[in-house]
């Protein structure tokens, strides 16, 4: 696919999964080895969990910031959930792309059917966790979780179980090396063979 | 794992996908540049469709001989669909496994259900194709199938869809190069690291 200006577009890379699958990890495990992969950091406006770094895992912004963001047309897509506000930067998508940069984002499920249909040549991919009794496990290995949350999270991989249909790859996320292996392999063969 | 003679156990990948998903063409890429790895015919008393090879795509077997094989434990699993009889030959899977080879089958996935049952640390993989749309048309492309059979095949595939998180690994087939490659490294790296 060919970008305003000629060039040949950058793919889209959307990988979703359950909270606490190690989305996280994966991402920064494989960035470290791949070229010329710019990552899209999500902007939200809920609180940044402990540990959680602005502009790393999230852009933190205020409610304020947030909707002058949505009225400039800074937002590819963005979502309300649970109250607060998750969007994809456009500059980090749409200009990448068009300047033929791959790109990859780290995006919930909904979110990932909207980017879709925005972009329906993007390379959708679910990482899940080995089994729903594995990821309770390191979501309390976490310890930064309240019970209530633990099981909201684990009804909502429930739930984004349903869409596995719609994702262009599935794997589990069982060991990492492997998985890290895979997804490698996934970014390398769809960006050989660009469309 | 360590297999009743003390040597590492092979691994078992087991692979589904609907009826017209190219399953066969994949494996068939796959068994040639990959060395070590043994395939599993299934058995079945269905008869042959056009083309298809006696002891290649399936042994083709008498409900006698088929009755026979199953009273000498002659199947590692064996189930009934559409009034035919289909079954793994244990000596393609269990005896090979054994004796350290990894071996690769293809079943459906309530087959594959009920080989993971039996073998746990099997790796499943699913093949998908790009939507049913694209099934359909390859399934009318062979032009063996009545309407009928094609809308059963159709259905048969968005009920096995209901199954993917039960799947260690998802991909589409879109583009057989990519699909390819892959597998392959899904295989490589499950064969790498060993459990």
């Amino acid at each position: 696919m060919k970008g305003i200006v000629g060039n040949e577009m950058g793919r889209l890379f959307v990988v979703s999964g359950p909270s606490g699958v190690g989305k996280g990890t994966l991402i920064k495990r494989l960035f470290s080895r791949l070229e010329g992969l710019a990552l899209s950091v999500s902007a939200t406006t809920r609180s940044p969990r402990p540990g959680e770094i602005d502009g790393v895992n999230y852009h933190f912004y205020s409610r304020e910031q947030f909707e002058e963001g949505i009225e400039r047309g800074y937002f590819f897509e963005y979502a309300a959930y649970n109250g607060n506000l998750y969007g994809s930067p456009a500059e980090g998508i749409v200009q990448q792309r068009e300047a033929g940069h791959d790109v990859m984002m780290e995006i919930d499920v909904q979110g990932a059917m909207h980017v879709h249909e925005l972009a329906p040549d993007a390379v959708l991919i679910y990482l899940k966790p080995p089994s729903l009794a594995e990821l309770e496990r390191r979501l309390r290995a976490r310890r930064t979780e309240s019970e209530e949350r633990i099981q909201g999270r684990l009804a909502a991989a429930l739930f984004e179980e349903s869409f596995l249909a719609r994702y262009n790859y599935v794997l589990v996320n069982d060991d990492l090396t492997i998985a890290e292996e895979i997804l490698g392999a996934i970014v390398k063969a769809e960006r050989k063979h660009k469309k």
